[in-house]
């Protein structure tokens, strides 16, 4: 069976090793090549993509545009050297004793 | 040891659990008072804040910005009925025997 | 002599006369034909480059980029038989007495 | 009567002349003390309200939301020197012999 983690750990481990390939053949090379702007610029592409589809309750549409903003923001922070490992630490960071998604309230709300 | 997944995890379980707590005492409870639209808002925020630090090369700002950022996509999900094991699902099903990422790539082109 | 304002109105009175062309051979008929949710897009997608060049201190790419935003907004609103002079009359709205950018302030920030 | 090209150049001689007052006063001080990343998210968080509002056909919603994200623009602008007559000159600079949408349509496509 495939965990949800096998998934992010193998879509990650995948990128990195790619980054360098030749970008005629593969996109996560071509992404990378076109450097930090246009990686960023994806990222922010597919989160107004996933925004519409959100508004218009298109529940299909919402799934296909969360998994491409996962793929590049994967990407962008693969090219920063930001593991997704380093992220959740992040969230986990702001659980402490009282429960992880109140912390991360009170961060964004600030 | 705390791995990724579990946070996800966790993070998707606490918030399914407090969507309907009182939204005085919880921020995911307000944020689901909040409607649909200012849940994508936030998420679209949060995608912002993502791309200007990953542009402004601040390597803090964006781990912080990316943690939001899957916070806030996993709330409006929720709202919708979307586990995040969909979302990986989607990703796993554009894999096949080619690997994943390049799979990705040609659906993000067209 | 052509002054900031020829040009807006020069931009709509164009626009809105050629979103019924033939989408072949018309970009604003093509956009118009991809429904709502595409011009919504695009208006996003250039909003995220023009964040994107003034993040990078990108003086040109900034300048570009926000007449691409302009080109996008004005299609988008007129898709939703709104005017500039329908956006503009509500800048005015907001100024009163006290000044219109202090008056935009305090309602942007509730 | 006023024209709409008051209202813009009224909005934008505001903007700078209040960038250098109190802070504490001036909304667009406090914007513009509070640094280009800063400037570069509000007009990003308003073009996702804009792209919000005309998904979900909410017309009264575009028309506020559009104009925050006129008065955010031009915020901006003036914090890179850059003026509306700038971005408008490129508006027409695009326009040529046979239309400016068109142009416009090409350069936005590549």
């Amino acid at each position: 069976m495939v965990t949800p983690m096998d998934t992010l750990s193998r879509l990650e481990a995948t990128i990195r090793a790619r980054r360098d390939a030749d970008p005629a053949s593969s996109y996560v090379a071509k992404l990378t090549a076109g450097g930090r702007r246009r990686m960023a610029q994806k990222l922010g592409e597919e989160a107004v993509e996933t925004v519409i589809a959100a508004t218009a309750d298109d529940r299909r549409g919402t799934i296909s545009e969360a998994a491409d903003l996962l793929f590049h923001l994967t990407v962008l922070l693969a090219d920063m050297d930001v593991s997704l490992a380093d992220v959740l630490a992040e969230l986990d960071r702001r659980d402490g004793v009282s429960g992880l998604t109140e912390k991360a309230a009170r961060a964004s709300e600030s």
